[in-house]
């Protein structure tokens, strides 16, 4: 756990303005390399915008996986999302840079969805809701356009049998004591909780058991759920004989208010992947930005891109040609651009990109079994 | 955890000359009064030895579990086994005395193999091995002529869809603290063993989770398991809307050596349901017993069965006539009954069950499948 005065990074918790240099160097990771990048581009025409400009920023043995891919070993991907709400725009950003990921390499995709976990940590989830949050959820990733015939989505719940074997090998290595500086668990934590580290940590291994050789994996994270891999999965998989899951963590999408990650808990600071077209106006509208308080300051002096929602949104999301970029935050910095008329922009953008993925997601709700793994 | 100078008793360990009497009082659980024996009497037309002789000696609402019967609401029973090495005759007491119980009250039967459990909490079984003491034990279960039609066996790992969702449910309630209390863990305990309790807790809600109803359950074990009712199952049940599991409670069946139960762990204590004629011969003659040093003082002073386990061996299991055993229990104090021709008796009559025993598990091999339920 990092808790410092300006931000804290856990996989439960995401508060204040993240200094991610300072949290490569306090997590231990690597950043990623021009020499990594140019590896990556080898096998891709563009190198992918999120690579380019280092929203996937970190990474714990890239480099090895990358050099397995060339001797011809092929690895697979391991991705998974908690379900205790609705899609907001913040969850794609891995999962479009996974699918990006599965399309150059062509390689597997393992998607975990951790029903259990959001069960147990939510006192007033029930399995039903964590379950009904989880086929939701399922709609989003699916409209992404996964391939479902190299793209396997489980519900922990639902695919137990296989899991829980896993993860009783895993969890026979790890101490309460172990999870708990991980985790920073308690006493007072629930076993299931306790326990459950084991089970998330059990898909870096699954393709391997199935098979039964050593199958690499890599997971495309944002870098909070670093300590789950890192005191679990990393710590356990030479005492399985197995090879240690590699890492490519990805910054926050921010929130639409002044600090931390957008969060499904304040709808406010988050756009979900249904809302409608005059909602995401509404939110747009409200958000904080890097502007002046006046049109005429910000004409003077320009706006701060650095620190505004709404550019990032385009640098995320929303703009991914890099020349185009360069011109919205010149524009800013100059003056030249004003809030309210940056904030249409984006309102139109957003609102073009969901209504295709609406539609998108309409029509996976009839695709959901083509992916789905049940025991 | 009970643990005075005179013995222990926890689900793990069972040392010493354990004082019953006081391990109710420990536990704060009822004796089997002769009302509820008469109670059970209606019901059959012969009370069972083990009831008669209090080795089944303990209870928690066995009196509510008959009332309930009485009112035409059926109960089922719950039982298990920790496959950790091959079938004892000491295993045999509570699962003959479960079969009289689902014979008399007509009751559905769920079988528990604790496979899990066996590999987390010991550092040199394999998943595997624990499998295969776990198919091994059930040939004698099946053995003793439970009815397929009303046993269901599983084991936890080949259930765990099912039980997951029914665990984590209990676990949700139960935090480490709890867990710690109840069990000794430690800080040093593995995750995959503080989760374990919420496992077992499971099949106590099963037949209501699958029938959507609130069922009765009766629990026939050693009392050394009490504590994962009393700590677990039953402080949860209440929250989860279930009635508490009822438990009806066995002594231990004596070790041949001076002290404690019959362990797997010193192959010398104990016949397992596999020994050959002459392995049986080799240990009863080798057995410590309660009588004197030599034949002379024997005839002279008597011994003392209340302390010698070939006595024990006949009031358990090998003579259930009680004019019969009174017989030897006199003789044997009057130094009419030598402990040479008593355990020789002994050997021929254990000996006489096995060579029955051991067809019955033969033919059982091809009937497993009747009898397992798997996800």
């Amino acid at each position: 756990m990092v808790n410092t005065d300006e931000y804290v990074v856990t996989p439960w918790e995401v508060k204040g303005n993240v200094n991610y240099d300072k949290l490569i160097q306090e997590f231990g990771t690597y950043p990623i390399t021009d020499k990594i990048m140019n590896k990556i581009e080898k096998y891709t025409k563009n190198l992918h915008p999120l690579l380019k400009r280092k929203i996937f920023f970190s990474h714990r043995d890239l480099d090895w996986i990358l050099k397995k891919y060339e001797l011809g070993e092929k690895f697979f991907l391991y991705t998974g999302r908690g379900p205790s709400g609705q899609t907001h725009l913040g969850h794609l950003v891995p999962w479009m840079f996974t699918k990006y990921l599965q399309d150059t390499f062509n390689v597997d995709l393992y998607f975990q969805i951790t029903d259990d976990e959001k069960f147990l940590s939510n006192s007033s989830f029930s399995l039903n809701k964590t379950k009904n949050f989880a086929y939701d959820n399922i709609l989003d990733i699916i409209a992404l356009g996964f391939d479902p015939k190299k793209t396997f989505i489980f519900l922990n719940t639902e695919y137990s049998k296989t899991l829980y074997k896993i993860a009783i090998n895993i969890a026979k290595h790890i101490t309460f004591s172990t999870a708990k500086s991980v985790f920073g668990f308690a006493n007072h934590t629930n076993i299931g909780m306790s326990f459950f580290p084991a089970l998330q940590a059990a898909p870096c291994f699954l393709p391997s058991v199935k098979e039964n050789k050593n199958i690499p994996c890599l997971i495309p994270a944002a870098i909070d759920q670093d300590p789950y891999w890192r005191g679990i999965a990393r710590a356990v998989a030479p005492k399985l004989g197995y090879y240690k899951p590699a890492q490519i963590h990805s910054k926050f999408m921010p929130s639409l208010s002044t600090e931390g990650k957008m969060s499904a808990s304040d709808p406010n600071t988050a756009i979900f992947t249904t809302d409608a077209p005059e909602i995401v106006e509404r939110k747009i509208m409200q958000s904080f930005t890097g502007g002046r308080d006046t049109i005429k300051e910000q004409r003077e002096l320009g706006g701060t891109p650095e620190i505004c929602p709404v550019y990032h949104y385009y640098e995320f999301l929303f703009e991914m040609n890099d020349t185009k970029l360069t011109e919205i935050y010149n524009d800013c910095r100059q003056g030249h651009l004003l809030c309210g008329d940056n904030k249409f922009n984006l309102t139109e953008k957003i609102n073009l990109f969901l209504t295709n993925h609406q539609k998108r997601r309409e029509k996976a709700l009839n695709k959901v079994e083509d992916f789905i793994l049940r025991d």
